[in-house]
């Protein structure tokens, strides 16, 4: 039983890359393999693509969906074990995995970082807690900590625009008015941390500095305008400080990306963004922009990961 | 590829109907049309026959369903260009429409009149903003101004009921404790005027004019008493001013429909209804209610449409 | 035409318990007997398990699902008859049943009790007032009386579960933080009373007397210890009182079942369980619990209970 919560679950970058492929040119060719399996979707935050694009791999597999809004349709969860549960949490997620693992044979979570209790987040509370007492292989679809289903879309779509065999890759942190999770900048890096053709660097304001445990030994710049020279791939996000956790520091709008700074680079972002305050109106309607793209392809990323989820039951 | 945006959008009135006719015979009969084909529904407002009529609809054609109610699940959308997005929206209608149409082959979108910004509404900011960035076809079910799906069922009713070659039909306003939309007064103004066998005119008091672009000629009266006089389909519907926007001008009572104002004609409403307010109980319970009809009409004014925007891919 | 409202509607309970062991071996066995159908679950209340549960059954039976969140999605329902629905009520509970009634082939209904208006809980004003009005089958998916999916979930597990001819089965109130609604007691009460062989008790610190009308002649105890005494399944819940309708009136954390007081009995709940108030951790986590085998057969019950509507079609 194989699930997909990180991007250490690919196996084979190659493999999963020719299956989305295949996918992608022949959507229903694996309608047999979900044939009365039942997934089940549970969400814990607003989604908008990974609740459409999952929702329609899972049709390509011939997969039946069970969607839930956990916070309003279900019950307040606890995580903590030992507690006298009198207070609001009315059910444990103890139970609530073992119960929802008879009712469906996968299980998508999706579960953002709190960003102001950083051991729960660090320790996956929700994703992990659902790993621990379900019986079914679960994905992830966007935890405290990673993106993997985002980040697999990136990498299919990166593959699909490049012409080079090394090509430069730069992730830049941009302002935006919220705190925003780590997850999606750190499944990035993951990715191509796993891929080391990309010439990959990171370039963010001095004390957006991400988890040392998952940056490791990618290059760091301060100076995003050097950062970004002759940049083949720039992908765009806004993260909140790591240290102190979860806090705004600046909002500094000279790192919004321009068109000049862009140059001739390819601009990808994983949606939803900010127009004028992440990016100028005039990269994102140009057309070296690929977030669309990016978006299209979730569908192919959930496909492969539920399909090698599938293969492995 | 073709949209059913608007009841001019329906090419020919009578083929339409003959088609909602033969669906209503055998559901399944155009079963595999539908095959593969996925149908997004994004919901910006309450709905209960809207909902569930096109999701039977489109099960009847074969069609998988996602559904989502915009509001809660998603990202607030942005539909203004050039703005700073620093504020309340997160996604802009460019990216929403352009990534939502790789996911669905049709589009279904239900979004109210605000009543409060009448250059919005008039321009069906969120409907037209689909249509504009979207590359899919786009139902709608229920605009700001316009609920061609409602009309469609209401034209299948009447066609249904009718004895006569020129039956008289007369839209009536009628009291409701708050400020209602135009858009299904408008819808079945539109398809009157596209039906020139019926003898079609409006009655409301002073105040209550609506758009006269909609209205056009229609015989208009202040006196409902004899505007309903040997009518054989009363449509009875509340609005708010057109003029002022969106106003309550007054609740008055005497304008709600009775049985002894009625008499002999069929009552029509679009539910949900206020009872007493509206109409009194005992023409809603009585034989010459087409309300229930209307509603389930609904499931083929749907499936209609769909059939048409399928053949058109 | 048959409904699945209350345990009485068990026909027969032998048979009813064999098909759900039939079910449960063979899942997809009766799928054609849906084929075609839609299955409608409208609900005022939160869910986990009789959401998924019952959405799995239908899925079983080749029935296709359309799920509604009542509350938030649709419109305030008024159930009075005779109102000016000049307030807050947009729809009325007649237009609403018999509109539904169109739309879908059988209806479950999800509508706690509101524990302050007790008499239109106990005249089941939701359900009612949907079977009253719709013209199809209607499922109880938990009503403000009754929740006989529970229930029959309950008697498969016993019966699953049980060595002896005439095993001794306690139903035990234990504490819990907020008012709790009726239901599942009666219907376990219900279900115990219409199989006599087992041999049955009720235990409840005084003052927690459940309707008369429903526990009849089945023996009560005040004292706990003395009442689980050589039982061989406890089922435990918390309730709140019947008089004064709906009230709290002690949490005696005494009456929290332990390990000790279990001893060698199966433990059983509902679920949602809060954890150290109603039962303490080890008697979850121990091998006497059948908690998650209740909830599994949440599916089979209900895939039982479709099943027979469907035949009665």
């Amino acid at each position: 039983m194989k699930h997909y919560l990180h991007i250490d679950d690919i196996d084979s970058m190659s493999s999963w890359l020719s299956l989305a492929a295949e996918c992608k040119k022949e959507p229903f060719k694996y309608k047999k393999l979900g044939e009365g399996k039942v997934l089940g979707l549970l969400f814990f935050n607003n989604s908008l693509r990974t609740r459409l694009s999952t929702q329609k791999a899972a049709y390509h597999l011939g997969m039946h969906c069970m969607t839930m809004n956990f916070g309003n349709e279900g019950w307040a969860l606890e995580f903590e074990d030992g507690t006298i549960m009198d207070q609001g949490k009315a059910e444990h997620i103890r139970e609530a995995a073992q119960v929802v693992s008879q009712y469906c044979d996968v299980l998508g979570v999706r579960a953002f970082a709190s960003l102001t209790e950083k051991e729960q987040d660090e320790a996956e509370m929700v994703l992990n807690g659902f790993r621990k007492y379900a019986s079914i292989p679960i994905l992830n679809m966007e935890s405290a900590t990673g993106h993997p289903l985002q980040a697999l879309a990136d990498l299919i779509t990166i593959s699909e625009h490049t012409k080079k065999k090394n090509p430069k890759v730069v992730l830049s942190w941009a302002p935006h008015p919220r705190a925003l999770p780590h997850a999606v900048a750190n499944s990035f890096i993951g990715i191509m941390r796993q891929n080391p053709q990309f010439d990959f660097s990171i370039t963010h304001p001095p004390g957006y500095e991400l988890n040392p445990e998952i940056v490791k030994d990618v290059p760091v710049s301060y100076d995003q305008n050097s950062a970004l020279k002759d940049a083949d791939f720039v992908y765009v996000k806004n993260w909140s400080a790591y240290k102190p956790y979860g806090e705004v520091l600046n909002n500094d709008p000279h790192w919004m990306i321009t068109q000049d700074k862009l140059g001739e680079a390819s601009f990808m972002h994983c949606l939803p963004v900010r127009r004028n305050v992440i990016v100028e109106d005039s990269v994102l309607d140009g057309d070296n922009s690929l977030v669309i793209q990016q978006a299209n392809n979730r569908t192919y990323a959930a496909q492969v990961a539920l399909l090698k989820i599938l293969e492995s039951l």
